[in-house]
């Protein structure tokens, strides 16, 4: 047993010999311990205490009880050294330590772990404490804590055991408030309480301090692999081999009179960002009222006022912090008796738009580099921040007409609109069954958060900005609105109301995340307004600066176009010409067009009546994108897709033939069937479509290339710069691309005769099928570009038919494990991504400036983008909305590459 | 122009120091020319001339008549070399040369190419001759001859317009026969033919016999570029840029009297193989008499009676050539006043049988070796004689009840049923739009030769086993019946009769390859017996001796298992256990299984009850294959495969629901509809099946597994061998794998328990789809054994659903050359070829000794099959019936890897 089991905080430098860095020395003392022995080194007042490591968390999950024994001796040592900084003794009665005993994981897991208060209290030492401090009122107050938290903690005891019995003696008291109990009723309530221990449990509270602390820190073992603990690791990716460490730290208390206090802050605002201190206390109460949110606390500005001397020492310490560790920390503090104590710091946990503003204002004041500035956001940061909002115009009609329902805290931004659920396992059935669900609590425990986890939106009646709650929300990047105290939420009935209005668990509500406000039915929501978000725009610029892949946007009508750019794409990677097609006026005379002869002057003439369409589709995009280039991908889908349904069609001859009624309507009923038999398939995404159909039906493809350059020439003409792009879908060998290219390009040269003027262009082809990837080289002879199409790609790769499978065996694979993720959303890099980057290698071997790119949905998922960086694609192209995340997600795959690391 | 473009037939020796090799003389001289060249060398008795090499050809394509000229006096001087060894002199009156021009290219192209003889004579060589032969009549005919050949093959008249005449001369004088028509009466003719020529042409008909000659040797060089032999090289898969040579050569007579002749002959019979010669001749005639099959011929052994020594010589000869080229010879004689002249040799074209016997008996007599004899026999050919033959009992009915239309020559062999079809381009049009037709015609001509590759058999009035017909149809393996004299062939009525029997376009007749019998109607066909086919039987013996590959078979019956065993498979490489949920009894039960919840005792009781009926399919196939494996694969389709159709429920329900009759049905049509829409699938190819449904409903998987390794013990306590190999299809990635085998492992050793027994067993994965190529080392970790579903693999490596493309595009693609063949009938190398590589090698890198095998179609294919030989691969399995191919196929891969060749 030569290993180190049990640190002071004042060995910080021991540990940091052990762990070597000190990513080590928080994985070795986690994360709380390592920043108060941090915090000890560099002078801030932490009360005395030391730590049990995550090392020895491991060793007991193999070795059990037993192990305890075996280091208890350490632990005993390291208690002396604290008695003998504080001068007290645990467990003495007439000089008494007590202590704090918490959970503390390399990773934060907030409200996760376990925590004991007040440990080393037992009848002798209370009333001991008591002649010493003369507060018979705080000693049992504080005895009652530790015998509560004890039992809830530790024996497992419902805490509405405890909570119950409190409640029912100051209603019978007639207080509203637990500070209006006297010292007599608390000594009473620690007795009950005690009775209640016994009677869960079987057994007396234990009165030996050290057997205190042993079970403590034995539960802080045991809640590593409690469920919630497990639950929780899986939703936020975090190991299960990390371990937690114990915290022992001397008692400090807040509930010592109205000189002491006890709270909670942000060195900047963990909403907005701004630089300014954000944050709640209580003047007499032990720091878990803060943050359980049972009390309304006071915000953190008004200590100055309370009291100013502790306060200003506050203040410079979290600047010290916050220049240390060059991140906004989230701190705990408690005064006793005008003594300001530190309890904890960490970094903290914010909203996407305050992550981004302090990583842009950290740099701006040369606390960190832009680098690490672009690195510090993710892009799940950005993705929230442009989550959808309610829509203004209706928002103020609804104000206006008074039906906001109440205005809660704006705990966590973005617009949600869901069903209510008034608890966590509902919320999350109907989340998984694909509802949108808010869930709805007078408050929220850890053992909710798989409900929360499940939902879009948050609402509850109690509780702050730094409640459970809205903790747990940001850090997911829900909306949530805390604290509506207006509400009456009654699980029991299942129901919140409000004035006069109820709202019933399964009826819709919408919350705004960002605001506040809560309201009935579904809110509409819009766009985010990317003008406005100075911040990310200039981060953005920064991270443009840093990356090498390109980020095009998929746009198929001029205003896709327009927002794209205004989004920062650099050209369109996918126009999709068939959307085109489905237009109301269009439809008609494609579907004529299609049940004409194929080749005949019929076909002709409706593809002569859709060109001029076409024309002012591609001019709208094409002047939208002056300047870029546009890849207009030919028509890809089957023909049938423009036809009417055959199940329905089939239905309704069966029925006009039994009915005879409309004679007339049943024989075009049966033509139009005839034809759709005629065109249908058996599995249409391996049909007859994309170029396949060209070749069958060069006309179509012939239309759309004449419609493409006549509107590129008549823009030229009028001195816009274009750069279309031509895009044959759908090949599986190079004939097919030399066949269709050398019959398009003859369209390409007799429109620039016709029009006397020539623009730059390109061919080329999206590559969606294995066998394209692995014949690259050969298709590289025709295309000067490849376009991948990687949903279709992942379908062929996979042999799965995304539309089928997702709800019918793909998500249960992901939960099961049976896959990393859905391969639709993350790029599956073993094996599409093996076909991707043959297919780059061997296209390049034969065109060295083959210009590569991606328009699959992953054009905006990161780990994607890290992966079309890595794999050499000069750019991504996906939906205008996630135009931002990409171009992050490219600038940190750059950085990656560099070494660069958020700190 | 130092380049010799002419060869004596003596200079063979100079023709191979230029050419380097035989095969390199046949491509300079042509195949006819250089064997005739050849025959010289031996001493073997063949008319002197000369040839002008392909290579002229090729240049006079490019140069065009001027070329001619250039090398003309290369003509004229190997032309004097002519006059000095046979005395006489081309174009002299006096001693007149005569010559026939004939083309020649490296391989035979039977009637493709033009013939022209007599070349030289003019009305005052005409008169010479007659004075110097004394035989007015036979010059007259030799004339007449010259004009109408010269004007049909040199000048392009129609042949009708000589034969009308002819033909009309014939009537008014009441002759049956050429042979009644006097001296005066073909110089008649002679002057008569001249006026059409001139009528058609314009110009006199040429008198000077260079003139002729360099007319003819241009024809013969520009019917290398006309459409029939263009067409044939097509169809036929020769190179167009070969040329040919023209061969010109002193003319010899078999017209000059009774006892001169002519003949064909080949040194075995090419249609059984039998080593006797076999062919035909005519006393008294032209070469070209024969082979038009104008007029019936008498068998080659009878001129032993008719001419005994040059019957004597002749056969001796054969017997030379035979020994000398070691290969079956086709020869053609001439017999002029009793001297025999060998006008050309060539490899005899055969059917398939006679193919295989005469391998193998020239092995036996040590002709050639084993390995030769194996190469020399096509898969094709092996193919063909395991065409069906017709139901011999059924045939004897039609016999016994007199219902032959009639009996020709059994001149190609099988069985054909179609649709007669009067000419080539209906036979053609029919062909391709799917129906089998029989083309039936008094005879063929080169013309035909696009409709007969259509038809699915050939039927004439006219010709014997060596006609045009006949020969064209044993080269491409086509059934034909030839010189049917019953049949009543009226192409304008386009119908054919027989007695009272009329057979009009359009309806079905049968016809017998193999023993010449016509019947009307659809005769039912049977399985060849393989049994009785002793020489390919041995010939595949011998190949087992020389491959590598294994060979087993796909067959899901006991029956088909069975005679897998008999045609020489090692084992069973597929097993589709669905197939036996489709049985007549079974389907409700596994319907009623489908539609109970997935893990309840209602799903459970259905499995139940399926269990026996799949343990003794499982007995029953384990039990033929005694000693040998099995591969099982496990249910693979989408469950609504088994269900109803959905059209027609939903046809159903409109109808039901709108005439209110029987609410009853609606109700339960209804209740079948919504689970069929459940189950529907847009994507069934890559939807919820294979592996997938093993993982979502692991009951059916569970229940299968039991049954095999119940049949398996059950055998095993029997004394039985069993080599169960389960197969999991649809894998994609290996935790598929590696869950479905853990689960199914349990079963495995709970009956193994159950028992007291256990059987040796793999477990593997049907890799067919391309993920699971590229993650095959990981698959390798819980597969013991790949086996490549190549029909699948095609599917998603082209993104191409099979059922939906071969009609919509597929074929056509093909047919424009956008595709070298049919993906899912030759294994596309490139792209399917390089992932199944690719999964081979990644796969043995994780376990060395993973079996690795194909059980899609390609397994029967020869390309593929070599394909599989090269990539490693431990077996093939394909269709029982291909079983024999297969071996063929993988000895030739395995000796052309060792470099034998057929020769």
């Amino acid at each position: 047993m030569s290993e180190k089991w049990v640190y002071l905080f004042e060995e910080v430098d021991k540990a940091e010999a052990v762990a070597g860095s000190w990513d080590g020395v928080r994985a070795l003392l986690g994360g709380k311990g390592a920043n108060l022995a941090e915090m000890t080194r560099i002078g801030v007042p932490v009360p005395p205490g030391f730590i049990i490591t995550t090392r020895a968390c491991i060793q007991y999950q193999h070795e059990g009880a037993t192990f305890l024994d075996k280091i208890w001796h350490d632990v005993e040592a390291a208690m002396a050294e604290t008695e003998k900084k504080t001068g007290k003794k645990f467990g003495d009665p007439k000089n008494p330590l007590l202590v704090s005993v918490r959970s503390g994981a390399k990773f934060s897991m907030p409200g996760m772990m376990d925590t004991v208060l007040n440990v080393g209290l037992n009848d002798a030492v209370a009333a001991g404490l008591a002649g010493l401090t003369g507060d018979q009122r705080f000693v049992y107050d504080a005895y009652r804590r530790l015998v509560q938290m004890f039992g809830s903690v530790v024996m497992d005891i419902e805490d509405e055991a405890f909570e119950d019995y409190l409640t029912e003696l100051k209603e019978k008291k007639g207080y509203k408030s637990d500070t209006e109990l006297t010292a007599e009723e608390w000594k009473q309530v620690t007795a009950k309480f005690k009775e209640i221990f016994k009677a869960h449990t079987g057994r007396e509270f234990p009165s030996e301090a050290s057997e205190q602390l042993k079970l403590a820190a034995e539960a802080v073992f045991k809640s590593w692999n409690g469920k919630r603990a497990i639950d929780y690791r899986n939703a936020a990716g975090i190991s299960h081999d990390l371990g937690t460490a114990v915290n022992v730290q001397t008692m400090v208390f807040g509930n010592m009179g109205d000189n002491s206090g006890t709270g909670v802050a942000f060195t900047r605002n963990p909403a907005t960002g701004e630089r300014v201190l954000y944050g709640d206390y209580l003047i007499n109460a032990q720091g878990e009222d803060v943050v359980a949110g049972i009390r309304n606390t006071s915000p953190i500005a008004q200590l100055g006022e309370e009291l100013p001397e502790a306060f200003k020492e506050f203040t410079g310490i979290t600047e010290q912090l916050e220049k240390h560790y060059r991140e906004m920390q989230d701190v705990e503090f408690t005064i006793e008796r005008g003594k300001l104590w530190m309890l904890q710091t960490r970094d903290g946990k914010r909203t996407a738009r305050s992550t981004i503003r302090i990583a842009v204002e950290m740099a701006e004041e040369g606390l960190i580099t832009r680098e690490q500035a672009v690195m510090r956001v993710k892009p799940a940061d950005v993705d929230q921040l442009l989550h959808p909002q309610f829509d203004i115009a209706a928002k103020k009609d609804a104000v206006d007409q008074g039906k906001v329902l109440a205005v809660g805290v704006n705990a966590s931004p973005g617009a949600a609109v869901g069903v209510a659920a008034f608890d966590a396992d509902l919320a999350e059935e109907w989340g998984k069954a694909g509802k949108d669900v808010i869930m709805v609590r007078p408050e929220t425990k850890p053992d909710d958060v798989h409900g929360m986890l499940a939902a879009k939106g948050i609402l509850t009646s109690r509780g702050g900005a730094t409640s459970h709650a809205a903790v747990v929300a940001r850090q997911f990047g829900i909306p949530c609105v805390s604290g509506a105290e207006a509400l009456k939420i009654d699980v029991n009935k299942r129901q919140l109301s409000v004035n006069n209005v109820v709202i019933k668990e399964g009826e819709v509500i919408s919350i705004d995340g960002g605001t506040g406000e809560v309201f009935p039915g579904a809110m509409p929501t819009v766009a985010p307004d990317f003008e406005k978000e100075e911040y990310l725009r200039t981060l953005l610029e920064w991270a443009d600066g840093f990356k090498r892949l390109g980020v095009r946007a998929n746009a198929d009508y001029p205003h896709d176009a327009r927002r794209a750019r205004s989004y920062g794409a650099k050209g369109i990677g996918l126009t999709r010409t068939e959307h085109m097609f489905f237009e109301q006026e269009r439809l008609p005379i494609v579907q004529k067009m299609i049940l004409s002869e194929p080749g005949s002057a019929e076909e002709q003439k409706y593809l002569d009546q859709l060109l001029p369409f076409q024309r002012s589709d591609f001019y709208g995009v094409l002047k939208a994108m002056e300047g870029l280039p546009v890849i207009i991908r030919l028509i890809d889908p089957p023909l049938h897709e423009f036809l009417p349904s055959r199940d329905e069609l089939v239905a309704e001859v069966a029925e006009l033939r039994v009915t005879g009624k409309d004679p007339q309507r049943l024989h075009e009923a049966e033509a139009m069937l005839s034809e759709v038999e005629k065109l249908h398939e058996a599995n249409p995404m391996l049909g007859l479509r994309g170029v396949r159909l060209g070749i069958m039906r060069p006309a179509i493809n012939k239309m759309q290339v004449r419609a493409i350059f006549e509107a590129a020439c008549d823009l030229k003409k009028e001195g816009v710069d274009v750069y279309p792009e031509v895009m044959i879908p759908v090949t599986a060998n190079s004939n097919e691309l030399k066949v269709m290219r050398e019959l398009l390009e003859g369209v390409v040269k007799q429109v620039f005769a016709e029009k006397g003027v020539e623009v730059h262009y390109m061919f080329g082809t999206m590559i969606e099928l294995p066998r394209a990837c692995i014949v690259a080289d050969e298709m590289a002879e025709y295309a000067e570009f490849f376009s991948y199409g990687t949903n279709d790609l992942t379908q062929t790769t996979y042999g799965i038919s995304r539309d089928d499978a997702e709800g019918k065996f793909l998500l249960d694979y992901v939960e099961r494990g049976l896959l990393p993720a859905n391969p639709f959303q993350v790029l599956d890099r073993d094996g599409v991504g093996y076909l991707v980057k043959l297919g780059v290698e061997r296209g390049r071997k034969t065109r060295a400036d083959l210009e590569v790119g991606i328009c699959g949905e992953h054009g905006g998922d990161p780990s994607s983008v890290e992966f079309c960086h890595e794999a050499g694609l000069d750019y991504v192209s996906c939906s205008p909305f996630r135009v931002p995340i990409a171009r992050l997600a490219a600038a940190h795959a750059a950085l990656k590459e560099r070494g660069v690391t958020a700190k």
